[in-house]
């Protein structure tokens, strides 16, 4: 009997962040950080975990979206699926009902994401390797046949993308060795979330610095006076050789932005994050025209390897910042790293949230060993919430992510803190919920 | 005791059209129209219905999202909403947590589209008029505060909104007059199904001339041969003064499409609609160039008004394709119609599905009255099927729909046959999985 996948469970975890104003910004007052849950289970016993991040109401839809594509998961042929996570990608993007909910967008997007993470999980599990080994172990021909070139030919072809993974195939050794050896560098945001008062922003800014730190992260774009003031206070707590990013979570129309990033510029941001709308493209390639030197980032809610093809294309982003588990997972952001490898733009990977600290490690590990072949400004964002709910959390020694060497990608919850956070009858929200109907 | 909103109940209602191959395509080969069906309910017994039109899986997903939107909408006061449809649906589409899934895209933004229309079907039950006459009644002053210009003031400011609608404030009368004489043109899509025969293909498109359209449209994207093959018989059936545009529905890449394109140009096809990815802005400009003087028309999966102010910016694109519920309903609408007035981009809105051909007329004869003023090269989609489920079905004559009359917005389904079609267990369902589970 072939093994099999016999179940894709999805539960709703959500846990009460909103209490303490972490997460908080322009556009997400009072985020709720949750993940819809995946667990792949097959016939020999085996697992795999992955998860969609939401921020609070709406993650029973992901649940949802999740069944909806689970019954062309179940059955299928374990090996044969992870022999090609390509076309196991293709499967649940290209169902022909399904993608009619995006194509390749929001909710069944995600839901996409959680599962095909939960399928790189399971691989890892199996083969007792990380997920950035296994890719980074992958030849060039079995990484550029995870791609789905049909829209991406007019920025990167087939023959190209083998050409950038075998010019990087020389040093795989050598750079996985330093990068087991240093860790990969990374930046906070832990300082700046806009629901902070000035000494917190303040005091947490310096203790960054302290831990090694070479760049910390702002929210911005709520009352341009509080922005100054914030950005100012952090440059005095860093010092002019800190790199500080600012953030406005997408508050601005395109000439706002410029406008209210030249209020700024005294500070010497370094770059601005979602300036605006993340759908608009030559929005972003206006901004980037209006405010340089200052960088432009965006990525996190930039819902398809279509979209980043243009923000390439359109000269529009300095950085990119993929994530983790909103577009379709580890296949989909493996052709979002050639693409940049293309253009030669710095990926920066956004994170934070649940897990997304604990997943996206691995591809930007997978990229400095056999695709960009440099951590030159590169940096992956970090937040230090609730990792503790992870059997395999992060572990960051002076400012940077030391590579992770448990098997799979990093993905599962604590069962204990899984069944306290489940939404809405786990113990946690059965309190939280009573005491906000009394 | 003021009037509020006392329910708002979403129905997973889906027809077995895969049975007969309707709407069969190049990326949809067997479709099952569907609707996640949105009643509102006032405490004085007011109703307003809504719907978001899928292919059949993940319906319940759609449901799923609208009722996730729910508890914005259950409680408030119908006056004030009904005052206020712009606010009313940046409510729905702003949620801080809930606008993650999007944001302002795929399923909850859908959701939010279904749960937009039934409030102006509600208004317009209450006004006991059609919703293009609502509109058209409106000022200037009141249609610019339904439109949300954060991120659109780069391409149109409120006085330039302003100033187009006044300008066309004067013709009103007349052209409503016009208007219930004549109807609006539309063009049929029934001919050219993809999963239909030859013959088939020629006596409908036959027929099609013979009911006085003078647009017809078929599908293409398979095989190129049979493209070629049917383009041309239809050619023959029509001769050259119908208008035959062609509909990739997302198959092709860039450089392919003008490929395709070139090896159809013999038989005259007037647009080819989705030739690539819906969210690929700079590709659809780059095919524009490369098939000229063939146009490009796209809309029925762009996602958010963002999009289509690129398309317009972009040059991407000759025929703009709204859609009834892919974006946020008539509001967001209302925004795109004035986009296209600004660049001077006919609207010739996506239709067929499930309810969509009555919802979309209302946004083309608003947009004939007050907006852009002219029917000039601008076709309404009309697709034969499912009509009959509504209580107030389009009606055609000579090939041009006629204004409707009845209140509303068009998408209250029959009593029995939103019963009758619920998914799983209404009796056509029953039967239909009972069988092919034999």
């Amino acid at each position: 009997m072939p093994e099999v996948i016999t179940a894709v469970e999805a539960a709703d975890i959500r846990f009460p962040t909103s209490r303490e104003l972490d997460g908080s910004d322009a556009m997400n007052p009072e985020p709720d950080y949750s993940a819809a849950y995946v667990t792949l289970r097959t016939s020999e016993g085996g697992e795999g975990h992955g998860l969609a991040f939401t921020i609070g109401r709406g993650n029973e839809v992901e649940v949802a979206a999740i069944e909806a594509l689970a019954s062309l998961v179940v059955g299928l042929d374990v090996e044969e699926l992870l022999s090609d996570l390509g076309a196991f990608s293709r499967r649940l993007t290209g169902d022909s009902q399904l993608r009619w909910l995006g194509p390749a967008k929001g909710a069944i997007h995600m839901a996409a994401a959680a599962i095909v993470n939960a399928a790189w999980d399971l691989y890892g599990r199996r083969e007792e390797k990380p997920v950035w080994r296994l890719l980074s172990e992958m030849t060039p021909e079995q990484l550029v046949a995870l791609v789905d070139f049909r829209y991406l030919r007019d920025a990167l072809t087939p023959a190209e993308a083998l050409e950038i993974l075998r010019a990087a195939e020389p040093g795989r050794a050598e750079r996985t060795r330093l990068l087991l050896e240093r860790g990969y560098p990374a930046y906070t945001t832990t300082p700046g979330w806009l629901g902070y008062t000035d000494d917190k922003l303040v005091r947490l800014s310096k203790e960054a610095v302290a831990e090694g730190f070479t760049q910390i992260k702002l929210k911005v774009g709520a009352d341009p006076a509080a922005d100054e003031r914030r950005l100012r206070l952090a440059r005095e707590a860093v010092g002019p050789g800190t790199r500080i990013a600012v953030d406005a979570n997408q508050a601005w129309g395109v000439q706002e932005a410029v406008e209210r990033m030249a209020a700024l510029a005294a500070h010497d941001p370094y770059w601005i994050e979602e300036p605006t709308s993340p759908d608009d493209i030559l929005g972003h390639a206006a901004i980037r025209r209006g405010i340089a030197p200052v960088k432009v980032a965006t990525g996190e809610h930039c819902h398809n390897q279509v979209m980043f093809k243009q923000l390439l294309q359109a000269g529009a982003i300095d950085i990119l910042q993929l994530d983790a588990s909103r577009v379709a997972g580890v296949t989909e952001n493996v052709a979002i790293l050639l693409l940049a490898a293309k253009f030669g733009v710095p990926v920066c990977p956004h994170a934070g949230g649940v897990g997304l600290c604990e997943m996206v490690q691995h591809l930007s590990m997978f990229d400095y060993v056999a695709v960009s072949a440099t951590t030159e400004n590169r940096v992956i964002e970090y937040v230090d919430h609730l990792h503790e709910h992870f059997t395999d959390p992060v572990r960051l020694r002076d400012g940077r992510y030391l590579a992770p060497t448990a098997p799979g990608i990093g993905a599962r919850l604590h069962a204990r803190s899984a069944a306290d956070h489940t939404y809405p009858d786990g113990p946690v929200w059965a309190t939280e919920l009573q005491e906000s109907a009394q």
